[in-house]
């Protein structure tokens, strides 16, 4: 059973889709993050039907202005690096995710990230499932 | 929509049972750790069909002599505090996993827990899909 090993330098990308089914893939969530980061980075780490894991990059990234996600499925994003605050449509209050907290976001409860840390970047795993 | 949010305090459980449906359950995978923590700790945070995102919690534990996980879904792990050292079955080497490293391991690759830091907590996040 081979294994691929992704490196971790900085402005290298994952290369995700090489892995092979069946294989084993090891990786980083701190490595291979571009340099210049316009857009915040969505990268699909595996995924299997339904479900994709991926990780996302934010350097100080917030959704547009009157943005809202509304999925069809269920997602749980966890905050590895960095913090930012999320907004659930039905809540007033923001919820300050820091590394180490969670969210699970039940399909369709509409919510957008307010901000993201601006003074470096903020490492989300997120699934959905 | 309403919002639990769990406590942090050491030696308090989560309590990720009491997660509405369409609820969303904020956390921390670093709270709520027992003080004794004879056997590894999994907890279920949430799950929805054939999919579990559990966090684990190792304290210098290794999977028993011989023993080897063999699973009928795919497994995702990713190591968010500690270290520890992996075996594939059909590998030679130990794969070392720091903060930030993952691995997935698809249905029915034998692997077993080598080790787990032994001067602290190894806190996992692992995806059962």
């Amino acid at each position: 059973m081979g294994l691929e090993t992704f490196s971790v330098r900085r402005g290298q990308e994952f290369n995700h889709k090489k892995d092979r089914k069946g294989a084993p893939v090891k990786g980083t969530l701190f490595g291979g993050i571009p340099a210049d980061l316009q857009q915040e980075l969505f990268e699909t780490i595996c995924s299997a039907g339904r479900v994709k894991i991926e990780r996302i990059v934010s350097r100080g990234h917030a959704s547009p202005e009157g943005f809202w996600y509304d999925q069809e499925g269920h997602e749980f994003v966890l905050v590895v690096q960095g913090s930012a605050g999320l907004k659930i449509e039905e809540r007033k209050d923001i919820l300050v995710l820091k590394p180490g907290d969670y969210l699970s976001i039940p399909a369709h409860v509409r919510h957008r990230v307010e901000w993201t840390d601006p003074t470096g970047d903020t490492i989300w795993l997120a699934v959905h499932y």
